[in-house]
């Protein structure tokens, strides 16, 4: 079980949702011992993640005015010249959180070792789920611009209702992480208001709106990237998690 | 626009969402005078798209256990050894709901012909969505077995609540469709209270809960196969629409 748990800290700290407070020992660290070894073989045993947040030649125009509106705000120029870090925050994105969940009973080795997270599932660049979220810890926000790939459709020629949800899922599951450590989705209310075209890009805004003990509640927009259109309002509560929930089932 | 109504309530007609009263000119049906060039022409150049819904060799042993079950009840026996229509009908399912949506200024030529249906956009059996729909009209109820396949990831080990989300749009969508004819999400409510294994098989049953001029209000549930073990329970609202809803963006 505390294997689990380090696991699972792991997979969220990969991620960059775990703040420094809560850190554990760094993927690339391994018990004192075994350091020799793992350093002295070829690097290519231990390839870096393809981090699928980053600009590739699938992204429109559209997209990559947005990705370099936030890029340019994670790094700023003081007065006297010096650069520091801005408000806001890139966060890189991987296709598994971790690379071996233990599951126990109901996980089996096959479905371990293939396993790939939904948002991240498909590898042709522009065919599903381009996405970027930037984080703004001060304003305690969160952005996503999202390219709607072909493969999202549900009503012909716009996105599904469902691939939409995803989205809002993973972006306020991220801010809620952020915020408050490890959750799970307890609520999810989504309005949809206008259906988004597929192959467009959009804007998700996540805020938070309250903790209350185990409970945060976020709220998101998904809006056209001017904001001038606004495709659906969500809310979503999630409970504060230990390992055990999770493994619990 | 008429070009357009057409197609739309087509591709709903070959999902066998439209009823009888409301069914235009099949799909199979050409304009008088242009049916003998078609059917000179070799079958090869109109090949029947995959039925999704009909079972393959990633079906676990539960998966089809449950399949048989409704299967059964599609057609029963009467007393005079007669064949005739049961209680429950399967619904075919496809990856595009319509070849080719028109979608003017928005929808490029590319990606209409690159679209395909979020729920059956990866053609590896069992990897993602391996699913069937039933339906029982006289009870107004839908029921749809899922095996939730290894490229639905969320919490590590257990299925993305985006991908729940998702087939919980899929069931209800296609059920309010046959109990309303075309319609979109209006709000998606989703509590969850379990989360699912990766690689488990569940089961999502949708009831009517109310129609209201045009609105149809859905309830569904999604449990283990014996109905021990609850993982969520939502309500969506469906708004009817006509095709100028759709395309008006």
């Amino acid at each position: 079980m505390a294997r689990s748990v380090g696991r699972i800290c792991k997979g969220f700290q990969r991620l960059g949702l775990l703040s420094k407070q809560t850190q554990l020992i760094p993927f690339t660290r391994v018990p004192v011992g075994t350091v020799r070894t793992i350093v002295t073989l070829p690097s290519f045993l231990f390839p870096q993640p393809r981090d699928f947040s980053l600009p590739n030649p699938s992204w429109g125009s559209e997209m990559t005015r947005m990705y370099e509106h936030y890029e340019s705000q994670c790094e700023v120029e003081t007065e006297g010249g010096q650069k520091q870090k801005g408000p806001w925050q890139r966060l890189p994105s991987y296709n598994r959180l971790l690379k071996y969940a233990t599951g126990g009973v109901y996980l089996s080795k096959i479905i371990q070792s293939k396993a790939r997270l939904f948002t991240r599932n498909i590898r042709n660049p522009g065919a599903a789920f381009e996405y970027v979220l930037f984080v703004n810890k001060e304003e305690q926000k969160c952005v996503c611009i999202l390219q709607a790939g072909h493969l999202l459709e549900g009503p012909p020629g716009h996105v599904h209702g469902g691939a939409i949800a995803t989205m809002i899922d993973t972006v306020t599951g991220t801010h809620a992480t952020i915020l408050s450590g490890p959750v799970m989705t307890a609520n999810l209310n989504i309005n949809y208001r206008r259906p988004i075209p597929l192959g467009s890009t959009v804007l998700l805004e996540s805020s938070l709106e309250k903790k209350e003990g185990r409970k945060t509640f976020i709220t998101c927009r998904v809006t056209s990237t001017d904001g001038s259109k606004l495709h659906t309002e969500s809310s979503v509560l999630f409970l504060s998690i230990t390992a055990s929930h999770l493994l619990g089932g």
